[in-house]
């Protein structure tokens, strides 16, 4: 089973997923949590390009290649073999990612994106998606106290985050089937005991 | 007016474009030359992921999201703008080589690369593009010989290279007006002069 996570900046889905990923080891599952862009020895090269705060001038194109690069390396180095072998696979950031960031925070044209993106993952898509969601104000206050390695995108206006917020909502609403959304703006406790329950009774009718 | 080098290994383009560079600007025209990957800032981080002889695992989908990033990136940086002054730009290497190596070389389907490359380049085409042709083993030989650096596809195999050499001749033989080959396997001084006579008169029926 193939979970990914996505959220605004300062959503807490790296410390969500640690959390989950401990809870559902001790339930008795293999698990593989993962990242984008990175989750790879290629991908940490290309992630270190994307985030470096120097790279100011890339531009929206280059930058949407180079996130589809990386998750073209994890799909078919890390999540595919996962996969095969009945590991239950968790994701900060997917596919997802590039339609919210590249398509509406960005404007490069969707359709691009979905044929590209389609390129990169082979068809792979993911079973599951959680939304941690959370007022972009809210968020990035949250990310500006406790951020660890600012990155190229925290240079972004409030307004870019807000189209990206709105275009995961509109992802949403598009295929309520896959995804899930979650109210990230509470304790992290209430968070995880929130994803606890809805993914472990997910992956309990799929295993 | 925008002219590209391609060919296999070894075929001399750096020398070649650099000697036509000199004779050029004596000539009195504007010229800015430059190579894929690479030729900015960005696509030089690109460059040293995609040349790495230690990234022996990265998957040809990877690799050719990676040449693109790096060309959309050069196209807008550095090409357009030469362009849009009336720039002559000559560029080692640009979308042919994809086509070549990840579609003829790695077996990608060409229509998947076709598409975004047309998403890398904008849609910009070069007037003219010049295949420096080369028997492959000629060619190795040639490069092992005088590489200042031994780069990843280096550990390809001779029939690797053989099918990217047949590539190029395909994409000659479908749009001859923009092709021009021309034999690599002889004195550097005698394909210089071919390109000189050449170059020389198609820019001065462009300008």
């Amino acid at each position: 089973m193939f979970i990914t996570f996505e959220g605004p900046e300062g959503s807490g889905k790296t410390s969500q997923i640690r959390l989950l990923t401990a809870f559902l080891r001790e339930q008795g599952y293999a698990v593989l949590a993962t990242r984008e862009p990175g989750g790879t020895r290629i991908g940490d090269q290309i992630r270190a390009c994307l985030h470096d705060v120097a790279n100011t001038e890339m531009t929206a194109v280059a930058e949407m290649l180079l996130y589809s690069a990386s998750r073209a390396q994890l799909v078919r180095e890390i999540v595919q073999p996962a996969l095969a072998v009945g590991t239950v696979v968790l994701c900060d950031r997917f596919a997802d990612s590039t339609i919210a960031y590249q398509g509406y925070g960005r404007n490069l044209p969707l359709a691009d994106l979905h044929q590209i993106t389609q390129f990169a993952t082979g068809g792979l898509k993911p079973h599951l998606t959680v939304l941690l969601d959370i007022d972009v104000e809210r968020g990035l206050a949250r990310r500006t106290a406790n951020a660890e390695e600012m990155n190229r995108l925290d240079l972004e206006t409030v307004s870019f985050h807000q189209r990206v917020r709105a275009g995961y909502h509109q992802l949403a609403a598009a295929d309520p089937a896959r995804w899930m959304i979650v109210d990230a703006d509470r304790q992290a406790e209430l968070v995880q005991a929130d994803l606890r329950e809805i993914i472990g009774a997910r992956i309990k009718q799929k295993v």
